[in-house]
């Protein structure tokens, strides 16, 4: 245990039992049974803030148990300096208090400083457009700052929620002005034109709206997480229906193959068609097999155009279709085939 | 910084501690540690309004450090005006007090009135049915306009609540009534059938009521950007519903083509199938081929088409099957294949 | 400008600093800054909803720039019969308040009733699990009023709150008692019994619950919608997860026949395979290739059928394959590849 | 209309004008406006709960129109025995009142439990796992009891607000408890040691917490509808995903078998390779074709399971490629088509 | 039923009447309709906490019903001890109830450990972005856990609710501390500087306080529930994406072969091309077909990149295309349906 008088620092051991004799403290008073707690006892005031536990005294200021907390830089380069100013004309509880408030909303505001950049790196790196599918270790990192932002809010709004108790009972904020009940010389001193209870509600107040600011900012950045989060969803739905339509046009064009190769199979056959000498047949099939398949694939995809745009009145670019005479049976048959594919859908 | 009495303008230079002995302040109080506070402090109205500082005393208003935040053209040109102008019987920290807080306002209303038509564009051009894909850039400048309407909700909830805090206590309306208090020979003039302190309720409350309109038309606007983003998706769910479905059909077209390929494929085999020499076979087999494609995929059209709507009673339109007799057994077969298949889907 | 006597109508312009005095009301009182208002000045009520902006004093009713605003008919046909009846034996003002909050209220339940039939219109046919996609006009009807909705929304809780800061305050609602405080021989008299100010207080409350009623019904809607959005997308999904089920077996028969079709292809070859003069080999060969694709496809699609669900212990269904030697053998094996289709789908 | 004396009943209809004379009410008391609500008049207390309207009077319990709205088996059979018992020693207003609200939470406690199962049902079908695609008749009844749960919910909330202003105002308890001022016999008798007012007041709260505990039920219930909503879209993508992957697969066997029919293909050209005569060479070339199709597809899916599963460090089974001499240019090519591919992904 | 004296445990069974008797209680308050209940009656207090049921005297504590709950074991190992401590100088009723709200408290604190680990496990789990499709078993744990953990959310709520209500009133306390009405003697003893009233407020905020906590964790819980789905959402649509990006690729390949497949069946007909001759052909060809698919399939997949990336400024990288004379018009043909592709997508 440690031991801070009015600018000068002394560290000594003490059991419980003992402190509270000292302070005729009840043994319950040091219980610290909540994470956040702010209670004024027989002219003492109580503190507990996450891992920093404290008790005010008119004349000093013990922390309790402060080792291996990563709190002891800070209780010796900063808050002796702190208390011993005398900017204030007002007494040492108000220096001490206030010292503690800060500490507590600075480290607030240090986590949420953590948070916040880590946060809007990983959003704009998963919002771009570019990417074609969110990187999971970033999703990871998000899913970490998000939980960490979401423990901050609770510890925000518990901290809010103790001191807007103590605002909203005027005798709580009488009971914490100690110097006014313990030292009627010093308080008449120091109070000229002053009323202490109004200064600490001031000070509480002052705090109060720190912690509402850091509030807002932690709700603005949720939301901006579920904003970012509807866009990436957004982004990855138009990636796939790009890529389906492209999957679709090639789908197309090997249906159009596949239908026309089927001619170069049915000559493959050894079966005779009796056109097996004619030099020019070959060049006549090869032909229409591929500006066959080419003029599907068109219509096809001038279909899907017109299929993914209804409301626009298209005039559907017909393709002029002269064929010669010997393979109008066969066109015959792909433009049923069309036709009913077109009514069918 | 600059100094405005009733209507002229004097700009000067001064130490934050001569002001405070001048008007007999304490230095805390013109720390302005929150972004938008108004509170009264010996006969001053302390004001902050983000980048906007000002004290109202009862005979004029000074705003401090106003450079370089693109107020100039507002001070030199609106306020002024606006604080000569003897409109109200009221006294002069009214005028400054309804000036000040247009502004606020009035800022605020700009921001909406530039986020708003970026937003209903953007809205208006994402939502629209015919597009496929959403435009990333547009995306990009929803998010963007999404997170300044946030920022923009929060600010009016912060000003609505300083606002509250003030009407909900009586005392600190009537503190801001600073020349009932200073210069009661004024107060008695101005204030015939007057009540300064409900004058000072109604302006504040009008204010109020404006940033909750604004807070309002912010809301549904956040309202309408969620239920654009349900529409977005809707929509790239039925493209994509669609464009399945197309391929899912040519799927179909190409697995038909395939099956009876197959044969064409069959009888290309370099294998001695006696019918090499009859000519009839070719145009049997090929025929058979083009044939049989078309109506399994129809018979597996017709089959998407009532697995899609199993509620509607159809009748299955059974195609006209004549066929030549030497392929009734495979008939029979593709027959069986596919009624087997519709009845056990 | 417009005069309403207690059942006698009066039209006449006047400007608005001649009624200011005539009423000896203060310019300011008379500028709506709000859409929404309702307060008392010096015996008057000046109430403002929308576009209706109405002046109560105990003998008459002036409604202003009503021109152009869709008012007419409602002023003409039913605000004189309604102010001149004697239903109450309140006084004037009682009844004038009554017919613009009924006004009010019968504006919103209209607006409400113009958007709901549409919505669930609209909802009917999308939920409708039979479509395969949305229709997206359907949708940007659904927006549309979404919209409406979310401004009904926000006017109702304006009208709501106006109502309730009234309520909340005893003083105004005995301010709005007009007679009480100007004719006090009519206010003796009709108030044989009966307390103005609870009067008063029971007709606003009468509004507010009825208002309160149209929010119900307003977020009831709301739900509605967000619960369709739901509905829509788990309709679209599983539309699209059947029509992937189809598609994933169509590919498997492509895959098999593809397959079998390899030792056709390679049959093709012209290459010597010493099978060439075997006439049973064709037959052989193809008979293979459709039963090897035929079972091959058998097996995926069991395979597909146990992977997707995983839980069911299931002994996969080994086909007992005997064959025939010639074409009995095709006939067989496709019968029994779409039996074990419907079996494991 | 109907007539309850203390456990007789008495049938008889009455005008509305007359019944209020009786009553010494005014007619607009008796109109009903809102859905629910509890009042107390001159004596009497009136109540309407939807379809129930009722006036109470220390005497007896008049229902009004009470035909053809289901109430009448409930009327008769349990109402009047419940007015009968005399378990409690108090006054017969808290019996009418206590049967009324008994009723009223009964109506609400059973449009739950209708609701309940058949949500928990259709939510236990619509999660199994097992199932590929939803139900869509079991959405349907899904969303019809999810508006019927948000209908309940608004009454319950209703019914909460009535209870919950007359909790708020003692005056209004005072009014409820009618025996205390009509009958002050009675009164004097009944309260030995009891405070009517308390025991009006404990009797609404009773109430007021039965309806807490269904409006707690009601949330519930949906948090979990959403929940299930979400594991609903989570199974349906996952089952997506998984048959995605095997088309993928299947696809991949495709492309592998097309790469190396390419081969056979190409030797089936009527065009002379020089080949056509070594009978080892068809061997080779169809043993080439499927080996090769076979390695490119594990390649090719190995690839995709490195792919999906990025992080685990996994030595890529290179497979033995040994190739003959007179291939190599193939494989060079074959594998640059790989090498590109994996570099452009 | 049982019977606890101060220390002593006295087993017994009594009917629900004599128990009213002998505590001058009414039928009426045993009646434990609510769930959660603590009230104050003629100087016992009666407490029900779901399954516990207890009434406190100043020289007693009695538990009802206590068998079949699994609460002997607590009854008898930890209550008898903690009733018979004499740690506070407070009587006993202090005890009991202290007792009894910390065992409320470490049972709900109980559910919340049971539920956590569980959660976050399957959280863990399901989040992997390893996994490509969540697994089914796990998502019905997070179901029913998601449901136990809405429950404890309304039972704390509910816990919460009572003691507010409670704290809310200060007669209600007064009346909590039966030793002050009903045995004057020990009040005073036991009261030396201490206010029985405000030691009941502390206990009664503390566990207050701790239910608070609890809530708190579980709406951090809840939380991190929805952050996951919407997490596992992306990873599922991510690991789609990559799957159809690959597939999009393979199709790519495939049509590209079969394309220029189409070559190869064209020289496959049997019909006369006038190449047959030339041994050279078959080399053209068949290199012409392999590296017209690979040159093809490369061009789409570049076309595909610059798709998936629009913004970023890329040279198309023309490969460059040396072909040979008597296929230019092949390559034309190619070139101009690649062409149409891209002006059409």
């Amino acid at each position: 245990m440690k031991f801070d008088q009015e600018g000068n620092v002394t560290t000594f051991e003490k059991k419980k039992t003992e402190l509270c004799q000292e302070l005729s403290l009840q043994a319950r008073d040091l219980r610290f049974q909540h994470s956040t707690s702010l209670t004024a006892r027989n002219n003492c005031i109580i503190i507990r803030m996450e891992s920093l536990k404290a008790i005010v005294t008119p004349e000093h200021l013990s922390v309790l148990d402060f080792r291996g907390l990563g709190l002891e830089r800070w209780l010796v380069l900063d808050l002796a300096p702190q208390l011993a100013s005398h900017t204030h004309s007002l007494p040492f509880e108000f220096r001490a208090l206030e010292a503690i408030l800060q500490h507590k909303v600075n480290t607030l505001q240090a986590r949420l400083n953590d948070v916040e950049p880590s946060i809007l790196d990983t959003l704009e790196s998963l919002v771009d457009p570019k990417i074609l599918s969110a990187d999971r270790s970033k999703l990871h990192i998000l899913l970490q700052n998000s939980k960490s932002l979401s423990e901050l809010e609770t510890d925000v709004k518990v901290f809010k929620d103790s001191l807007l108790k103590i605002l909203d009972e005027d005798e709580i904020i009488e009971e914490l002005c100690l110097t006014k009940w313990t030292d009627p010389r010093v308080f008449e001193e120091s109070s000229l034109g002053i009323d202490h209870a109004e200064e600490m509600e001031l000070l509480l107040e002052n705090y109060y709206m720190q912690a509402e600011e850091l509030g807002n900012k932690a709700r603005e950045l949720r939301g901006l997480i579920d904003d970012s989060e509807s866009v990436i969803f957004i982004n990855l739905d138009s990636h796939r229906n790009v890529m389906m339509r492209l999957n679709l046009q090639l789908t197309m064009g090997s249906f159009s193959l596949t239908l026309f190769g089927l001619i170069g199979v049915a000559f493959g056959m050894n079966l005779t068609s009796s056109f097996e000498e004619d030099p020019r047949v070959f060049w006549l099939v090869t032909g229409f097999m591929f500006l066959g398949s080419g003029m599907i694939w068109r219509r096809l995809l001038s279909f899907l155009g017109r299929h993914l745009e209804p409301s626009i009145p298209s005039l559907p670019s017909l393709p002029n279709i002269t064929f010669l005479n010997d393979k109008t049976h066969v066109i015959c048959n792909t433009r049923s085939v069309t036709n009913c594919h077109s009514s069918c859908l």
